[in-house]
């Protein structure tokens, strides 16, 4: 089924999930959407982040996709459920594969979850953690430092590691093995937060699996692309910032030439 | 005149300005909005700075406010122009007073501005300076990491000093000797500043010149409140986050119990 997949987030990190889709499933074509004028979701309420869930799957609609991708764990702890009420088509969120994922990779039963203050304040890793083995002892902690480092560019800096080593104090003392980087901008700082963990923890990149379920999801409801061509995508923000096509064509496999401004408020 | 002015920010950060308003006008009685379901505008475009700012200001035109101050330095920068167009009452911004009194404080002609992304790229300092004196040496830096910090509460904090020696690296190269703390979270980090800086450098609040210029005003168009009562404020935002009753409560000189929830998108 030639009809495109609509991913959305808060702003660009999601752009790694649709990077991660493009890389797994060459064939789709995307629909991306960015909410430059609003971001971030982190710091929101839940009626809030549903009611701009909303008009995102609203506006992604009207561009006739066939599945949903949520590629901001905000969004994804806090209007999943209110979304698959919603809409038709399939909705795919970033937790709930990524929180397989961590179940299925710790060997102590111990798993640590790292977050805005939304995702963490929601406990949604938690339940859905609990539901899959309730024996899980989740440590988790909001890391409200970690999107502005990585949009100033300190990948690798002391300043980050000093800030990483504070954050993930809680981490070490309850000895987890596998660590949830739940929020799309975290895995940029995988290398910092590798070395304070040590090689002995699983790094979890929810992109990655979300992706995954994705392909799953699509060839199980026989939705996949038919053509052998290769998939074209669109992007749309809702402010037109410079910062966006920047970071755009700095993690893209291709060169993103154009995104469209929409008035996301009028969905 | 004993209509309320009205106040607005893009979220908590604003409620500095308020606090100095009345502290110097004990008389006045307030209207205060935060955007806190779109907050930050430092990193968002004139346009969408620009509509948003014209939502908050028919918003408060239906509050019957008798003057508006924008406490918010990004909006200050971006929608000035446009917001004293659009309404009959008086405005007052938070970049001419801080740009005068800093232009009247320095010995060496040399200036420094601290603020965000949007500010800091609008220009608007150095040219309310030129306009006050051609002379001037402007150095100014966008610091995006000051405003997690301080929301982090990381007012005193090795981690803190370690960001704000990088960004005032290049104001100590110029010997700046007055230095704009030029969004309003900054003055809850200027015991770090102060020190980074010395002495002999005069750090400028735009908040305490911006009530000073707001009580000018209303002496001389004579809207001064009539009565010896003391002033009654109401407090709106666009998302009811905690974090805003909190942070008021943290720096209020009074117990502030109910903030009302406006769905600000459609002013």
């Amino acid at each position: 089924m030639d009809a495109p997949i609509g991913v959305f987030d808060s702003g660009i990190g999601g752009l790694t999930v649709a990077k991660e889709i493009m890389r797994q499933l060459p064939g789709e074509s995307l629909v991306y959407f960015g909410d430059t004028a609003r971001v971030p979701y982190g710091s929101k309420s839940k009626k809030t982040v549903c009611k701009y869930s909303r008009q995102i799957a609203k506006f992604l609609l009207t561009q006739k996709v066939k599945a949903i991708v949520i590629a901001c764990n905000t969004a994804s702890a806090l209007a999943m459920e209110e979304l698959e009420e919603m809409v038709d088509v399939p909705v795919i969120d970033v937790v709930q594969p990524g929180a397989r994922m961590a179940a299925a990779s710790t060997r102590n039963n111990k798993i640590g979850i790292l977050g805005t203050r939304s995702t963490i304040k929601s406990g949604i890793y938690e339940r859905y953690l609990h539901k899959i083995n309730p024996e899980l002892t989740v440590v988790s902690k909001a890391c409200p430092l970690f999107v502005p480092l990585v949009e100033e560019g300190l990948f690798e800096d002391r300043i980050t590691e000093d800030v990483v080593g504070r954050y993930l104090h809680d981490m070490k003392e309850y000895e987890i093995d596998a660590l949830v980087l739940g929020c799309t901008h975290y895995p940029l700082l995988r290398g910092v937060i590798g070395r304070e963990m040590g090689e002995d923890v699983k790094l979890v990149n929810p992109a990655y699996e979300t992706a995954k379920t994705l392909k799953d999801m699509l060839k199980e409801n026989e939705l996949l692309a038919s053509g052998q061509n290769k998939g074209e995508h669109k992007f749309f923000v809702s402010d037109g910032v410079e910062q966006f096509l920047s970071f755009a064509n700095s993690i893209l496999p291709y060169s993103v030439e154009q995104t469209t401004v929409i008035d996301i408020e009028s969905y």
